[in-house]
């Protein structure tokens, strides 16, 4: 196996997956478990007492992660020429460590090199090495969706963002109203307005703790109507989504009948270039 | 600069801006920072005891504010006939102060300049103030999709109206029944009908506080019954609204195919005519 | 003016009323004000405590209302040849006093007249009341937006029946597999799986009172699925309601285009008949 | 009536039935009457004392329910050959015996005989009997509807993976940030980061117990954005499943008006063989 096959090899299987490819796929698995024995382990180690053998495997754990992860990087780096074949190997290296995924895959296993600051955030860090889980997307049966959902989201962006400020307007409206209705009533509940605010946004999006309640007719007058709203409110955003997904699949309708020939889609790729 | 050159200046400044129009958009901003800091401050004047600096620091808040507000209601008015060019400069002027924006802006400055009201509805009058975020949908970029769900619940306003009959009177029908159902055994929590309708509305909105809740079997058959009915509450305004998106979007496709020429909207621009 | 004129003039009053005429539309304003009465003075009956005056009133207020609904029901039968002109008279009678609406206004005003009933079963007669409530709908303007929600639910009857035995498959699980989880755990709490099912409704269906709620671990995972499932079961009855309303007005455009010409739409007349 | 004839008879009864066979229709609502008897007792037994009397009674309507099951069961494989009339007698026994529906059939009445394994696993065995209520969907009205709620869950299954995976990520996010924000204030209620991940699923499913909330405002902040994204998170699958539902009335549509003569679908049929 000369150099060049190696390189190659080792590229295609540390890319995301396309179908049907064995290693790689493993490849992906293994780097998915890894992650989500990291995550686990970020959960674990929030428990006040943690018996010492416990501590010292996910210890363990962390450095094997860690290890695994730099590998990775390294790789990435080494094959980078690969992934973008028309620019020249140092410049594809740098083009792939200052792509946004290269970023937060650096910003994951730095730390550990850095003891000065393991312990100041490394918890902040971990909770970085999360959006690594992005890769998952790259497995191509997947991509597809992420980004249709993307899609209607932008196209909808402008609606969403009305009935967002909408939502807020009703909170500040509803949360001032419920503070001069209930405070007499309940002076240490309703304490200040954004007690009432915390109650409105309870009960608009209907989640409804019971820490916090209207006692007083009135309040319990208003409370039913910022309730009630609270379903309209959730009807507002679904129906808008509703409507694009609807348009989204209609357009897709079009676009085949229009051109049957397969497109490349360039831009598309080049999201998730470097990934 | 003449007189006239300045005047224009300042009704282009004053005027929700167009996209692009840097002056405009700074002012916007400033104005829209103001009346969040007014309402942060009138949430903060709701704490029972604020130190007597913070006091002072809102009462300057406010002085400013108003005085700001002020300014900008007489440039409105001094600038009116820039906005209705077609009328006389005093006739634009009645136009644009009878509008009810402005008479929303008035309200909001006045009750400064009369110290005897001040105590008295200070507060009512803030919330008032809270109209003036719709300045937000001056913005060009909003006001289209503000004005594309206003449509969808116009055009489905008698669906609406009947859906929220029908939950009317499934609340009043749930009220009773679970009244009769809970009150002997829990006398306290459902001391009449109107608590029944209190529990109603927490059940069939899905809010579920956990201060009322039926404890007998009958009772929590009547609950689940009520709580299942829910789902299908939300379900039928949101299938509504979603049709309404759908329908909006095709009638806007339908409009775009028949007439491409390019359409000036004069009645959507006059709703927002002295805003 | 001679007796068939009076007659239909009559008619023309007591009938839900066509837009425009100003003395149908206010005696049906005068009803449906009599109808809130009366559901208002059954919440106020369920107060342990009534001081005698309001007592009284409220007694006034029955005998009045009871006075008004015998009289509107006689004043149909007599005028029930004019609804069914095709009839003869006594036939047409006896087709109105056998119609659903008539049997209703019936039952709601005989109990006040067989003095030993009253005591007995007054209540749910009153509640059967609220079903007058449904002669709002006779006013033009909603009838037909009732009618296309009432179509939709036709048409998807089969989809919301499955969904419905899927939502009660998922309830009957999940309360015996959380009443195996928390028993020992919350042996009063979850003391049976009756117990388990008043859960499993409040988090199905996401009310959520907070009286019952897992605390072991496996129990937490349980609740976490029927609470994630939970969106879902919610997603699914909206979606097919969505697509049942985009569905009719896709329909109603086909109808508009292919005939123009107004159809009488006979058999949805007949479903009001007599109301 | 000859053996052949008798036979034809019988299968036709245990077959799911098609409309108008009264026979068959009985004998499915005897069946699932006795399902729904047999769920009603296992219910029963969780009740920590139960009087004698009732609990000779559920045994002896166990024996009866697993005894008319048993039958049917054995009814099944010898009208086996019926239902595949292309398979030789044997060939076709074997091939109803191992189909999943008959599988489940025989768990949800072996353990019955084998006197050992009944007090150990009588109930895991009894909530697969639950299994057999989905003969229900074979009921000829019903299948439809089914068929195509599954087919619209297919057709979406990677947009509700990725929306799936997106709410994972959330909760994961959510429950930590919880954590470090109330775990000071809180130590008891927010002991670790899975106390954080059940108020991150009770929250963002809008199911809100009451059991574990923020009390610091940076909790309450944090709070109130998981709920409002909770909205969010309920609309992007509800959008989804209504342009699916769309999407499948307009195939349908499509395919009706292509080909007008009926097609026999014989993959569906084939998906209740054995039923």
């Amino acid at each position: 196996m000369t150099y060049r096959n190696f390189k190659e090899k080792v590229f295609e299987i540390i890319q995301p997956s396309a179908e049907g490819k064995l290693a790689s796929r493993l490849f992906d698995l293994f780097i998915m478990f890894l992650i989500l024995v990291s995550v686990v382990s970020v959960f674990i180690m929030t428990f006040d007492e943690i018996p010492r053998t416990i501590l010292r495997c996910l210890r363990e754990a962390e450095c094997a992660t860690i290890l695994v992860f730099t590998v990775e990087y390294v790789l990435r780096i080494w094959t980078a020429d690969l992934l973008y074949p028309e620019l020249s190997p140092w410049r594809a290296r740098l083009k792939f460590v200052c792509s946004p995924m290269a970023v937060i895959d650096l910003v994951a296993i730095l730390p550990f090199y850095l003891p000065m600051l393991v312990s100041i955030n490394l918890v902040g860090i971990r909770a970085l090495r999360l959006v690594r889980l992005l890769r998952i997307f790259k497995l191509n049966r997947y991509s597809d969706a992420f980004l249709s959902i993307m899609e209607v989201f932008r196209g909808k962006i402008r609606e969403i963002m009305v009935s967002l400020f909408i939502v807020f307007l009703l909170l500040i409206v509803a949360s001032l109203f419920i503070f001069y209705a209930e405070h007499d009533a309940q002076p240490q509940q309703f304490s200040n307005a954004f007690s009432g605010l915390w109650w409105a946004v309870a009960t608009l999006t209907t989640v409804g703790y019971g820490d916090i309640y209207p006692v007083t007719p009135i309040g319990r007058i208003l409370g039913a109507i910022i309730a009630l709203l609270g379903i309209g409110m959730a009807a507002v955003p679904t129906g808008i989504l509703s409507a694009g997904f609807v348009e989204l699949l209609e357009k897709r309708k079009k676009k085949e009948e229009e051109d049957s020939a397969g497109q490349d889609k360039p831009e598309e790729k080049g999201f998730f270039d470097g990934f």
